[in-house]
């Protein structure tokens, strides 16, 4: 079984993230989607093992302790992680998992897994960016700021990652982000695997 | 300005490489078209500089000896080579390079320019390549299985390449060839120096 590709997403708010990794495995086979784990309650209709799989403080520490994941970030009073387990498992099925993750994760993720592949969304330009995080004009200057802070603090990391992707227009991010993946999918050892049967053939008749 | 990369592509004859590379560079911008120097005399129509560098074989010569080719070879009585300083000179300025060349050629190429980016293509079966190594069925046995070894000489060398597609459907692999020269495009250095003043003001907001 050939080897899947551990893909890890990252950009400030903003930047179109979330709808460009959704439309890339709407137009894509061959993802596996890793269940991350959560102390946070379920909401209503979230499944435990489909949505998330919620565990309690004690023990997503204990989870930490034992470097369960590959990696973990607390979001307000809630902590969110990846387990190593589950996305190995995938990948040693032949599925692509794909992260969307934050700096700090992307970080954790590439000393734990060095083949991953780590892609970096930006915006096309500052004013893109002030009028997506300014929403309906509705939040007070120091929200605004706050965001505006925390996005430039996230692209300050940029120069860490593998592939640079401008989000300028839609459907020219996604077709780059798509044809990262396509590549990835063509190196020699992944496809020398997964046609294994038909090399030794082509190279049998001699 | 962003320098651009040497794509190598290699196939045995038979696996559909010149209609793929045709088009490829059809659909695409960004590359720059290499001009290879040859020993052989220019046939009628052809001009010296668009179709090929026209030269004598003391010159060709006397180039090897310089050490001023990327590679080189001889096609019974005639000596073809690609000028280092011609492909460093697109790359440069920006251009991505394609060479269709054989897999001795790109392990030459590989020595000298460890940063340029292989593909092998390979036809989607034994059968499938005999039948395009018949021809119309006017040649001698002898004849298509001196091809047919050939074909198996240059395949046995795919474990030398970056990339391999597998020329099935010609649509799908022209779309995998094209995601790898757009992936090798949103490499984070490459993509940095073309972007340098997006990020540059994106950052300086802070």
């Amino acid at each position: 079984m050939c080897k899947g590709t551990l893909f890890v997403v990252s950009a400030p708010s903003g930047a179109g993230k979330t709808s460009l990794v959704k439309a890339l495995r709407k137009g894509m086979d061959g993802f596996t989607v890793s269940v991350s784990h959560t102390t946070r309650a379920p909401r209503p209709g979230e499944k435990d093992g489909r949505d998330y799989r919620f565990v309690d403080r004690a023990e997503f520490e204990r989870m930490i302790a034992a470097g369960e994941f590959l990696e973990h970030a607390r979001v307000f009073d809630n902590h969110y992680g990846t387990a190593r387990a589950t996305v190995e498992a995938a990948l040693e099925q032949g599925g692509d998992v794909l992260l969307e993750i934050d700096w700090q994760g992307a970080r954790q993720v590439r000393t734990l897994l060095p083949d991953s592949v780590s892609v970096f969304i930006l915006p096309p330009s500052l004013a893109a960016l002030e009028q997506r995080l300014t929403g309906r004009g509705q939040d007070d200057p120091g929200t605004i700021a706050r965001r505006m802070g925390d996005a430039i603090s996230e692209m300050s990391h940029y120069g860490e990652y593998d592939y640079l992707v401008v989000n300028d227009d839609f459907a020219v991010a996604l077709r780059e982000l798509r044809a990262i993946v396509i590549a990835h999918r063509m190196r020699r050892a992944r496809q020398a695997e997964r046609h294994r049967d038909l090399i030794a053939g082509l190279l049998k008749a001699s």
